[in-house]
């Protein structure tokens, strides 16, 4: 793979659907995070990771899941209106933090503008005792091999 | 108290909110729902509940919460567009459908005026063997007040 | 196409995301209806309708759209819990009611098993009088080519 | 109205609901964006105004209704973990940037603890021409209001 050319499991698709629309005709504000958060899930899962090893679920939850990724701070821009039926491109851009956190910065286009961005900061910590901790392996690997398409971008 | 007043717990307030519409100009369908799980809530909250006595949380995931209380079925009827800024009134119904399943009715108005239904039909299960099981007793205490005032009615 | 096979259209894909989970750990049920709606807009889009010829938007809330297409019933059964990370197929199967209404269900499927199944009811009304009338010819068109494979199922 | 007690627009309420939480037992991270929102309107409206006078709806979008109220950026800081059935209280605090814009910081805390801040940044525009104009004098006047017992607050 060319370093000239994004990972596909940090190149994704989405159209905006009629619900995420409110009265002022238009995608509302908060549903960039959403869209965020399930970008981030379906680029682990198109990298090779399944959602239980990342995400506490019905047996896990205080069980065998050793770490937790809560979000600690999110933001977004809005640069253009959003509109239902919009077939956007997102690109992801991950960032390992320290040893245990990382950001995710997601940049919303359609066509060839740019029309919102959203990021996620992410911490680590162990799920018993809710103190920090090292991100989990499976989440380093998949930072690491998304850095490499990056490493040389003035972003 | 008088069987022909409702009980305070029965009868709650909502105002429609703007992210809650969509491009159509009015609420977005499937809010109702979240309605009426949120008029459940604060119907339990303002009967005497505590929602760790009923809803699992943080700590009690596959730990001391003993029954879950899944949905197996729901249902809205719509009759007439409901708006941004709506005040809504809304009238809780439940009935106790056999020892471990119960069902919420609640009706939207607005002024005198029926602007939709919502059903809920809630199964009790263990929380541990996922099989039927008796409601937990704070709930038959819940449905048992709540039915003093429409025992005569015809509904 | 024979008539055994179902339209590409109504045959979806859906990855249950993190963010549709509750504290019970498992999918928090009016998520339902959210994907119901969107798997109608994304078959109306497979068939090769653009959102904006069926759903008002923007520039055309009481402008060029005629007919508004609400839901005035839904209901949704839920068979089994469905988890993050679980891959779901999507069986759409609309039907027409009469000259101004239509019906979609959607059967939700993990592998074999049917987890889910929810149903839309929609009726055309004409957007500047609110008052009901025929369907668009748009749906008429995907209502009839998705009938075709429905013939003759004993459904 | 002593200058040291806050308005009473400006604290608000809110009972964390159980769809609001995900399988890792807390609230999912976004919902604080739908609190900010609608703790505003929630202000607004105890403040004196009409919904129909701030936001769009069904009739009045394209209408009469001059200034839309784009949110341009939002960002939001998680210090606790939030679960279902926590009574928040939450503090506006509605700064005017500019004569086109504002921005609301939202504190959210739980007894004596701060848990969550969120910020939305709102940019007025024209409806029709989609171009930036004056905030609506309703808004002017709510956050000059709303300003008053803040003036000497080191904030």
């Amino acid at each position: 793979m060319s370093s000239l050319s994004p990972q596909n499991w940090l190149l994704l698709k989405r159209v905006v659907r009629f619900g995420e629309t409110d009265a002022a005709g238009v995608m509302h504000f908060h549903q960039i995070f959403r869209w965020c958060h399930e970008a981030w899930e379906e680029s682990l899962e198109k990298y090779g990771l399944r959602a239980s090893q990342v995400f506490p679920n019905d047996n896990e939850v205080g069980g065998t899941l050793e770490v937790f990724l809560p979000i600690v701070h999110c933001h977004a821009d809005f640069r253009l209106p959003i509109k239902n039926g919009d077939q956007l491109s997102l690109k992801l851009m991950p960032t390992k933090i320290d040893l245990g956190s990382f950001e995710l910065k997601v940049l919303f286009q359609r066509g060839d503008e740019d029309v919102a961005i959203g990021v996620l900061h992410h911490l680590a910590i162990n799920s018993q005792t809710r103190k920090r901790c090292p991100l989990p392996e499976e989440i380093n690997l998949w930072l690491e091999a998304s850095s490499v398409q990056f490493g040389l971008r003035p972003l």
